[in-house]
């Protein structure tokens, strides 16, 4: 059996199951201080027979393997959370392989897997909810480099009609200062599923959306691009996308239909809790691997 | 003894040379139609006994090996050469394995074995010439999804200063439309060679790249950026660029100082012909294992 942990900014999803992606039990957990939320997420675990534990967490963290600050939160602006050792406490109290890595990659992974890009060796995940994130498997791995990607803060060009100045603590108007959840709020005085009927909200919503596609797809080129989080349930948007990304793309890439190419997660909610399983997974392989090389 | 073949647009280069990146011999022809330059390529390379040719071409290229179009050059407005089916006319000449990549994939891959990110598993090459492309190792490999990167197109937000429509012919203003060597030329009304001392040429060419170099950094994380072609040996644009990219990511992402972590290629003008070595030998091993495997 194997263990995950999806840690999200207003709740840890912590669940068991199998290598197939079943999940076999689960629980939420509210995200507080660490030193609250991790002796629950301990406590879950210690019910379970767990080989290894996969988180997909929220970020920036250091994934980087050589780094002496590996496993860590890095600079959150949550409290009690920035330069959290997450992984050290998880091993510290569970002494098994635990694989990281960021909440979006996790869930890119998972749909990768099991969900909407099944069979495939590149896809691209996005959330758009209380932040804009994005994780992508290339060529059958995760996306990483010096750091993991931080997509959702891309420059986007502003929509004309759009005098809002942007809410991202660092860049003001990039993609989720201008697109996320309280950029809509703040922008139009109520939140997006109060909007519903608001045919400008949806228009502008999905010609930032769009534009950020358009950097994705000429810059990763993945073969199937996946929109989750909760602002994409207003599924308005997608032919909005379409319409715009049709028109600025302009014939240059040769993309498959883009109703099949960008599509819903086809593991719904389940898409991180899955790659996480799936993180697990890939620490106990490179822990029997490691073992072998060893005798 | 290894082949490699840089393609490019106005000429080919052909060389001799081995996998330590050495190169023996070389010579270089026109880029005029298909049927006068390929045969002096044939000639080349039937005077050194070879076991591998590497191709980094112009694009753009089918390198997608399950497509029926592989090894063909694709939708390219170049007379003559539009579908033409580069690896097959190569192979069918000299019948040996064939690498088949793009120009700007070849001297990533030419910089990260034998360059400026030499050691590396990742790191980005951009050439800023008569176009822009650019090429990315990830996780040591080349980066491929549905086809190979386009990042010269991506949208870029116009500077303040600057009237000029933009010269690309499907997205006029993306960032090869305002930044490529042609843009320079038809904004300011001579080629950038007579605009060395203009500072506001420089000015507006380095706000443009390091907007593009934001982009690529949030999404892809190289761990290091090669700027080469061109437009590049203008090193006055190098400080302009890491003013405006340090301004624009304001601290978000931790990167080396950025006079080490952009630099201008460790090959100067050998990134493409070194790197298509590498494909060749890259070919080369890839056949050895498909024997074995048959045996």
């Amino acid at each position: 059996m194997l263990g995950a942990i999806e840690a999200g900014g207003t709740k840890f999803v912590c669940a068991v199951g199998d290598e197939q992606g079943t999940i076999i039990d689960r629980v939420q957990i509210p995200t507080t201080l660490p030193e609250e939320t991790i002796p629950k997420v301990i406590e879950f675990f210690r019910k379970h027979p767990v080989k290894a534990i996969g988180i997909g967490s929220f970020g920036p963290i250091d994934v980087n393997r050589e780094s002496a600050s590996y496993g860590n939160v890095t600079s959150t602006p949550k409290v009690g959370w920035k330069d959290y050792p997450f992984v050290q406490a998880i091993k510290d109290a569970i002494p098994l392989p635990v694989g990281f890595n960021t909440d979006v990659n996790a869930a890119a992974l998972g749909e990768a897997t099991f969900g909407a890009a099944k069979g495939l060796d590149s896809c691209l995940y996005i959330t758009v909810g209380t932040g804009i994130g994005a994780g992508a498997v290339v060529q059958g791995k995760l996306l990483q480099g010096l750091s993991h990607p931080e997509m959702g803060h891309i420059l986007i060009r502003r929509h004309e009609d759009d005098p809002y100045e942007g809410k991202c603590p660092y860049h003001k108007d990039c993609l989720e200062g201008l697109a996320a959840g309280p950029a809509i709020e703040a922008r139009w005085g109520v939140k997006g599923d109060q909007l519903v009927d608001k045919g400008e909200v949806w228009e502008m919503e999905g010609y930032y959306i769009a534009q950020a596609l358009m950097q994705y797809i000429v810059i990763i080129s993945p073969k199937k691009i996946i929109l989750g989080g909760g602002v994409m349930k207003q599924r308005q948007i997608f032919p909005i996308i379409y319409k715009h990304l049709e028109k600025m793309i302009n014939g240059y890439v040769n993309l498959p239909p883009l109703e099949e190419y960008i599509v819903s997660p086809g593991l719904g909610d389940n898409a991180g809790i899955t790659g996480s399983l799936m993180l697990a997974h890939e620490a106990y392989e490179d822990e029997i691997n490691r073992e072998a090389t060893r005798v």
